[in-house]
């Protein structure tokens, strides 16, 4: 029965930088995230500065309960950096000097013109009984260490050492430990409410404990993280992921505009491209932002236009032509204005597609008849236009964000819908 | 001397999800800076699931180290919510119903026409001898307990419940424990680079251990946090911060925009509204990401007239004039083409400045001659125009958001200057 218990795994991030305002770990989601694919969980996080005493106890408490321990940071050539020291400290045993790592870490300098200072001298020790993991983009190894049934593996800080080595010295290595295989799926999804959503596939949701729905709510954009645990391997794993994945996709139709972790506007820019459309944007109470997410895509200049971000009444009238009189009649924020915008940016600039975004951002500007929030978003194709009217809630850079997603999402519908007629 | 040990301080986040590649505490960063605020550091952090065993582990070890211990989250109605329950078997005392507690969470559903779920009876248990800290934005008490010598608070974990409780209710029973005060500033400094500005500044970085200084550097902007720890009084801690963050800013000059936490676009649009003067904005490869910024900030439709997004030479001429000719001549990514996109929009918006850029943002486009990140930025201001030329590195998103910076900074530094004339 022993053996079938659950591995407790802990991630220590070692640093008293980390226990500031300022700085957050980010490394263990990407640990977590590798973990799971090898079946297994973290059970434990914990971080510790500097300070020896402290963190010579917390790698003693976490010898105490975990099976396998990640130590991340501390490895590096000053003063603070003890976590080698301290393991080594904890476990008994001695630190041996090892000539080939001597060697790369002062061949690294050299590579670079440099002379090998006398502080890196110590990233050449190991802990006794422990193997190096190669790190290509830093001085410090990773260091791995069998301690009876215990793993310790100990990994630079820097992102963009840990990745590297994780994924080359580590993965490989805990392959032995697999307990399972993880296939895993992310769905995004616009255009209806958590509410919504949950009524609509809440009875899909699986009772197994292999099959996990993570759900995500964001405003104007909500995200489904499938996952699926196989002991038999991975087919089986993305089998049931894939299985459902579709009986959720068939439920929620159109409202899912990526599967495959695209944002939005990456998947309206593909769809453009498909069909060889161009767009031209007009934006009042989104001042630019739909603009700035449309060209955030590399590539998007082949079918992106041209956007006027036209803030004044003025400015409507002059780059977009839209009548001042039905400015003073509807009002900057109105149906019949947002159609004009998206006609008067349509024709300007020659495109297929005019898209057209007049609201109220807040905080101030709203009355009871217009209040913060009251969002027009218009579609102009060929000779005619549609519009949508909405009311967001949320904080001036989240209405923002809204209009756009909703901008986005009524071409992106319109998009799917030419295709189907071809 | 056991008096004057530093308390160690012990943040505990309690919940599953924190565990996941999906979720990280934040609600540590906020704890950090008001317990530093009392001159006060954290110890230790540790985050760990709603598993009992392993919860209960990690209380034992936290009280077994720690003077102050703070754990967040695990106080909801649901099953998996255990962290009252795990405190009070880890400390062997009993959970006492208090009716005043119940009386409250049911008035709080019925505000709301609802009755009270059998599930948040729970709630209105307390740990025996702990008092309750009242919050007022869900059905959750705080707790504050006095364990002998060490303090255990628990809190609700989401923010906009915890950080009520804290300021009204655990603050004021911190003053007891308070080992001094701490002042902050931040300067926000843009137009050098970090090694510029280290060597402008290092020598003034204090030896004292009640001075800090840390510096954070993003592509196109630096911070100074600045803090100073008093045992005297907050009049003592503010007037050394003050005295530090003055010379600093003495030699940095100029390049400090901010010394109040407002972002440049903020900064800018004050300067602009202060001087009466309005902006007009044309951008190519930032792609509205400028304009973005600028709407960002509440009440900028004062200022802010209007941008063009001119991805297209063709936009570019159409849309503010600028000559086909000197595109074939120049290059669309040119100083003459930057100065005629910022003279073209000031003149069509009838503004007091025009502001342009054009540039490669990547990854593709670059040529030996004009490589990604090359971007010109320029200033239209009366019948003249200034021009600036910048080589920026990092992602495609990095050189759009550096390119705003350089334009934004340039049309400050303007600012700044007519204001002296005066």
């Amino acid at each position: 029965m022993k053996k079938e218990r659950r591995p407790r795994i802990e991630i220590m991030a070692v640093g008293t930088e980390l226990l500031s305002p300022y700085f957050q770990d980010t490394n263990s989601l990407y640990l977590s995230q590798r973990l799971n694919d090898l079946g297994m969980e973290v059970t434990f996080k914990t971080i510790v500065g500097d300070d020896w005493k402290n963190l010579l106890l917390c790698i003693k408490q976490a010898l105490s309960r975990a099976d396998i321990i990640f130590a991340i940071g501390g490895l590096g050539p000053t003063e603070d950096d003890k976590t080698r020291e301290a393991f080594a400290d904890a476990l008994g045993r001695k630190l041996v000097y090892r000539e080939e790592l001597f060697q790369k870490i002062k061949e690294r300098f050299e590579r670079r013109g440099l002379s090998m200072p006398s502080t890196n001298l110590k990233q050449s020790y190991l802990i006794e009984g422990a193997d190096a993991l190669q790190n290509n983009n830093g001085t410090a190894p990773g260091i791995w260490l069998d301690s009876g049934p215990q793993k310790i593996v100990l990994l630079p800080g820097p992102p963009h050492e840990l990745k590297p080595i994780f994924e080359e010295s580590v993965w490989p290595k805990l392959q032995d430990l697999r307990r399972g295989y993880r296939a895993r799926k992310v769905l995004k999804i616009t255009g209806i409410t958590e509410s919504q959503m949950e009524a609509l596939i809440s009875d899909l949701y699986p009772q197994e404990p292999r099959l996990q729905v993570t759900t995500l709510a964001y405003p104007g954009q909500l995200e489904i993280h499938l996952a699926s645990y196989s002991k038999r391997g991975p087919h089986q794993a993305e089998k049931e992921v894939e299985a459902l994945k579709d009986k959720i996709r068939q439920r929620l139709k159109e409202n899912v505009f990526s599967e495959s972790g695209e944002e939005l506007e990456e998947v309206v820019g593909n769809l453009l491209r498909q069909r060889k459309k161009t767009l031209a944007v007009a934006e009042s109470c989104s001042g630019g932002f739909l603009s700035h997410r449309l060209t955030n895509v590399p590539g998007s200049s082949d079918c992106f236009l041209e956007c006027a971000v036209t803030y004044s009444n003025k400015a409507k009238s002059d780059l977009l032509g839209v009548p001042m009189s039905l400015i003073q009649k509807s009002g900057a924020v109105s149906a019949p204005v947002a159609e004009a915008m998206a006609k008067g940016i349509q024709q300007r600039a020659q495109a297929s597609y005019g898209l057209a975004i007049t609201g109220i951002a807040g905080p101030a500007g709203g009355t009871p008849e217009k209040p913060v929030g009251l969002v027009y978003t218009a579609l102009a194709f060929g000779k005619r236009t549609k519009v949508g009217k909405s009311l967001f809630l949320g904080k001036r850079e989240q209405i923002k964000f809204q209009s756009t997603q909703k901008a986005l999402d009524m071409l992106r519908r319109h998009l799917l819908r030419t295709k189907r007629k071809k």
